[in-house]
């Protein structure tokens, strides 16, 4: 584990020259740049914490390749215990970033790729394996960040990969090399892109025969040539990029992943870092398990965002003197209730987890769909009640120029005020969070991250054995099991 | 009607001089200023519609004072009728400016003053009618809008107004002359504050006896001496004060009502501008009125503005290919449900209208305040709905900078194209405008304006008549109506 | 209006001979039996309220055929006022009677056809709106109770009619007289039908040109030659069965409508009775009408239901010393709240309503479509809710046999007493109320009484006017409202 | 573990002799009494999975007193792997019967009790722990089935039990003699009271200094002299009475726990059963282990009911010819991903689980708590997507004795029938099997067992741990951690 601390990997990445815009103009340092820092910092928390003596035993673990010591977050997960305390560690990371530190696409990537890679070897005969666990090993024993790329544009949702207008619109590899592989496309909404070290490039769907040129999955860096990114805008992303400390609501952490476009503009891949090539059979499989170890760490992050979330309308309710409302108390144990409702299928679909072939171990993924899909809403319905608690002024609270002011300030600072004891700073600082938490980018992220809804509930209907279930209600009326419907076997004329 | 176009409404703007702060400047001309541009056309377009030959009739009434053509916005509703067409009126105005048109405030006030006004003089002896209706026959032959000035800062929520360590933290007189009273305190979330020609001030809640001085109803220009604004900063304010057309999201008009502080230090308001004066038992029919018929718009306005989330949705489906979709179409149809359900109230409060002694027409009030409870509920689900329809793409979004970059222009315009036919930047500047109207600050409003929706549910179960329908359960099984409990009647010992 | 009285209309029904059967059983007379006679009770209930001063406005109308005074049942709807004041009727006899009185259904068939003959008339030159009136000014004259019967049993719902394996699984004509038609099949779920005088037969859905003779409406009395019933069982029918008059909880009165099987076996209908006969393109019509107008009707009668229980509730709270609870009180106020959000629903479509061609009043359809699909969700959140105030006795009570027993009625009265001065007897009472109308029955006929959930969906959605959102959406854009995707006009090669 | 099969079981009950009274009348025999028999058969799968090689596993545990092979729902839980044993067989249980099968009441008063026994001899240098392990062996040895007895009458709630007018609405001890303590009251609500061998008396609340009277928990054989029982009426139970095979939904299993009323009329426990006898400080403790044990379960049964209702609703919807449908599949994935949320709490809470004092692992209280919650909500929704999907006819569907009539048999099978190959029969079955799991009773055990839902609420925002949640926002923004509001604090003057 090379980078030890927070400020050991900002500097790892002030060695990379990532081709990265933003607003139109090129960024030169993702560690300095207003739009870029403050996710640079949620991520180096994930550093922080290995060397924290509170959380080391969370944040870090011991390799299966190497037994070295190594981050979390290049973990292959071993064991229930090692799901079990991911998840805690999602959950801290969240409570103090209060946002996305973007660290788990990699994991997830990781995860999957590694169980993928051993169950294609066994079939066809190939090494993907033993180069997977090469980069891996190195990924672990410098501790580098990844980004887990996965989701491709799809340009025309009506039609396939193979029947789009635009071949790009899925990355695809367009030339096969003697030493590698040449790909094209682009990945969107990639969470933490511009300030990892390494890209790891998935397929974004199962892929059937017609599509086999996409069925690839390889590692790169990410200033590799022909890799361009573009950062995405975010809500008031432009109070962040003037340093607006008080408005910018979570002055030293980021809206949610600093998600970007990652363009390939034909990017060469050597062989060695290519883990699949074409074997389609194994693509769903891929999607599939790194969709649900994603899945279920939303209801880890996400409650940590939440407490963050229930501890600033408890604290406002402190300073407006509205603690003793039964109202008041009720929501804010309704915002506890369904934050510990997402937390419960983390915990859950972990305890259940089961190893595949490789002995990585994979989460119960009925659960783990379970509680994404619940994220969905709760997040929601938690944001709402923390805006109903907090009050309207969340919508109409002056700018701390306005504060700050020789002509208005006095104004603010008086009008603004609560209980006496507590300076108006205080609660416009708590209202500025609560308005970065509860608005646009944070809520858009925790709907479609890691899958969109209808994702879900296609995996929970697919997966939720109706057959043995029929047979339940059947023995308990004393129906035949056997019998069948003309519907299913219809008669021939 | 003496503005009869938008174009002349903003004219008579520029002949006022408010005092208008907004991030630390003062604003010079809010008709030209960025920041309050867009919420003078949204509100210019209450003009606009009175002139259009489509909409004249749900726009323009006639006074009963004067017979006179007037705004719909400055008449007293004389019938149910006028009730009904005033909620068609508000619903087209949401549809065309997807926002907040601001006047809606002061009409309210004017109805709610008439009517209490008439009352107190019925009782008192006082001749506030008759100050009242010379002061409304100025604003309807003028054609101005009044900003309805009520909710205060409050301070600490668990003390009342005369229990504040501040006694400001509520308007009040500080002095009675003989020619008027003087004001000090100040109205936060005044909504069209910064583009009204008049205030009408009017008590934030039922006052005691304690409270006299906080008993004050009154109107004032927005630039009498002693009287400053500050206008509130909203999600993303900063792309409206760079005029960035696309990514603005709504780029004529503006987020919400364009809220600001008002400050009285120590304002004159002149005797016959004064409507009420110390009558405390008056302040709570006052402030009821008020808050009914504002609770009634809301199904109203935002179902205007549910219509163009709807519709934003729907074209990006289009755009996307996904049209043909279950779940597509059924969260659709959800939309327009939860839309429609609201809208029912607002209609249906209004065709159960009955009138004041005064003549005005006051709405049903439990339908009123179940109406806005509704919407502090299904303006956030709608929204939600809206954001999953839309897609991940409405948080990671490149900006129009990136859309017209030599460097990376071709990399958005290829990504983030659809369906063919449809070019990149229509598909960029619907999500941008979903952007817009889901996050933040759009919700925040929804859910105070016209009252928390704790206030809701107070008036809901006051007036839920729970006498009577504990009488209609006893009727069905043969209980007594008279028993009562001990519980009510102690034995004495 | 012959039949004048509750006991005049159960007098006339012992003069008729229908065929029903129940539990295997014949019954002889309805009025006696306990399986129907609470229904026959509720029934009477509408005829009761035409003499009763108080509601005689509501209760009754002026005939535009004969120009009589006649049962609001019996009217076809005039105008907007005639609309809105069967809601309130329909209000207070759900108020009155805690349960269903079974005669809106034939109001609404009798609504709807008389719109359907004229139009059928107007394109075919046809008599059949002659033969309506004609049949129509005997049922208002003699005031007669009709049972609308549309919903066929629809066997494999995966086929239409004509592709059913058995074509009776729709009411047909199987053969046409010169004096009239033959028809087969039966209707299910008939509300009131055993304790009607009269049977309005229309076809179930929109038939196509293949189904020709499945597009008859008429009218037969209900002991016609071949007509047979089956009286559905309810829920805890047994203790009704066994008059014990507190476990059943509603003594009086019916659970829901008394339904019933209507089975046809080849019954003569004469022309002078028949109404529509193969005119397939006005079925359509027809059965959008009357659900249009009895789903506009479940935000009314069921809402007199909820204020019933709202009342057991909260007289239940006093019971048992909980009244002071703020969550109870928060329960009881989203009781109401959900309560009058249905009715704004029915007063709405009522007050948008406006006159087909005939002159018949028909209500805003997509408001009487989201007032039922909100009935099949809050219906059971109301129960929910009361389920929860009332407490876990509920479902745990002795039977007021042992709260008589010599052994053990000491007890029940000991441990089942509330607060002083109220009889335990009362409590049980109220538990029972509380138990009939939450249980069961009584929510599954919310749920698709005037038509399933997704029902109102697909109507929703089909009137909400997209093409109009999609051109609001992008007008604020500055989108081009003509533009076409490929999707919609692909190009040809 | 003497008792070894369900038959055992069933005899053993023989033996006993309790006072039990239904409808008034004295039952016999609880095994073959048609009120109670299905109750009976539902316990006795408890017996019968442990001899079933396929769950023994789950139904067995080794007893960590004696070493024995026992019950698992007579054992302490010695680990995490015990809770979540428990829980699975829960589940599985409920599957099997589709009911409570009422054990688990005993098992978590055997749970409460031990742990909280070892810590009151701790304090108080008592010997209940002792007496206790010694009462648990002879249970685990005979595997007798024992009443977890904790809910009292409470009578007046807005008073204490020291405050009742009348004492005995909880139970407390009347008398302490030298071998034993007399007490008096009663317990409603008595899950399984009927069949078990035993009853575990518990305090139903904690209590204070004054209530030491109360603080008794002790152990009696259910038909110890002065114990009377009265079993409580059900929905339908009038069915089950008279042996309706097909109406009464669940031929052989019962409708929830069987609840009474337990009576103790001055009843004699011996000093050796006596585990807490006044020591007030512990019945807080011990309720709400018990709660949190209990609420845990309910994700587990009540999941394994809904895995039994989501079969039904599927083979109802082949039977149909309704399975393509989206909106049928959206409803059924919707059922599944309520249950699996459920569930998921469930797991969670016992992967979490942690040691008392004594040794006994507790699960985690807050994911108890709120798993708990969610079964209040979720049921209900799960029967109304389930009623929503089956049907209409749900509610109007004629009885057996029709589908059996020479007279009408051939119309209900006829028109009652579905898609072709099924017979009619099942589609009843089925259809009652729902209307039993959905209506009444059912869910009200849902709402009300294991705690209302308000007493979750309480529990989940006590145990929120506010300061901490509080810090995190501070931290985020930068806010002195120590800061007081003169609220907290108020200034002597």
């Amino acid at each position: 584990m090379k980078l030890k601390t927070g400020a050991e990997y900002m500097e790892s990445l002030k060695k990379l020259n990532p081709k990265i815009y933003y607003k139109g103009q090129r960024i030169k340092d993702v560690t300095r740049h207003p739009a870029t820092a403050p996710h640079v910092r949620s991520a180096a928390m994930t550093y922080a914490l290995a060397s924290d003596e509170e959380y080391r035993d969370l944040a870090t673990a011991t390799s299966h390749l190497t037994g070295h010591t190594i981050s979390r977050f290049t973990h292959v997960h071993q064991n229930v215990e090692d799901l079990i305390k991911k998840i805690k560690l999602l959950r801290v990371l969240g409570q103090k970033t209060g946002t996305c530190f973007q660290r788990c696409v990699g994991l997830d990537g990781i995860n999957a790729t590694y169980s993928v890679a051993y169950e294609i070897d066994e079939k066809f005969g190939t090494d993907y394996f033993e180069r997977f666990k090469k980069w891996l090993t190195y990924i672990q024993d410098e501790n580098l960040m990844v980004v887990g790329a996965m989701t491709d544009p799809k340009g025309d949702r009506s039609k396939g990969p193979a029947d789009q207008p635009d071949p790009d619109q899925y990355v695809h590899a367009v030339e096969h090399r003697k030493d590698g592989v040449v790909i094209r496309g682009a990945k969107l909404h990639m969470t933490g892109a511009v300030n990892s070290h390494e890209i790891l490039l998935m397929p974004t769907a199962a892929m059937d025969e017609r599509s086999k040129d996409y069925a690839i999955v390889g590692a790169l860096p990410v200033d590799a040539p022909g890799v361009t990114m573009i950062f995405g805008r975010q809500a008031s992303d432009d109070r962040r990029d003037r340093k607006e400390r008080i408005d910018t609501g979570k002055p030293s952490f980021g809206a949610v992943g600093g998600e970007a476009v990652i363009a390939f503009e034909d990017v060469f891949i050597p062989s060695d870092r290519i883990f699949m090539d074409g074997e389609t059979e194994f693509t769903g499989p891929l999607v599939y398990r790194f969709a649900a170890h994603h899945r279920a760490n939303y209801g880890a992050c996400k409650t940590g965002l939440m407490d963050v979330l229930t501890g600033a309308v408890t604290y406002l309710s402190q300073v407006q003197g509205t603690t003793k409302g039964s109202h008041v108390r009720d929501k804010i144990t309704e915002m506890i209730h369904l934050c510990e409702t997402l937390y419960s299928s983390s915990i859950a679909c972990s305890a259940e987890g089961c190893p595949t072939p490789s002995g990585a171990y994979m989460v119960d993924t009925m659960l783990a769909n379970v509680c994404k899909q619940n994220v969905t809403r709760f997040h929601f319905e938690v944001a709402r009640l923390a805006v109903d608690l907090a009050g309207g002024f969340l919508a109409t609270l002056p700018s701390q120029y306005d504060l700050e002011s020789e002509d208005v300030g006095h104004l603010v600072k008086k009008y603004f005020s609560g209980v006496e004891g507590i300076p108006t700073e205080h609660r416009m600082k708590i209202a500025r969070l609560i308005e970065a938490m509860t608005g646009g980018t944070a809520l858009v992220e925790s709907m479609h991250g890691a899958g969109s809804p209808q994702a879900q509930r296609i995996m929970i209907f697919r997966e939720g054995d109706l057959e043995k279930k029929i047979k339940l209600a059947k023995v308990l009326m004393g129906i035949p099991i056997k019998e069948k419907a003309s519907q299913k076997k219809p008669k021939k004329s």
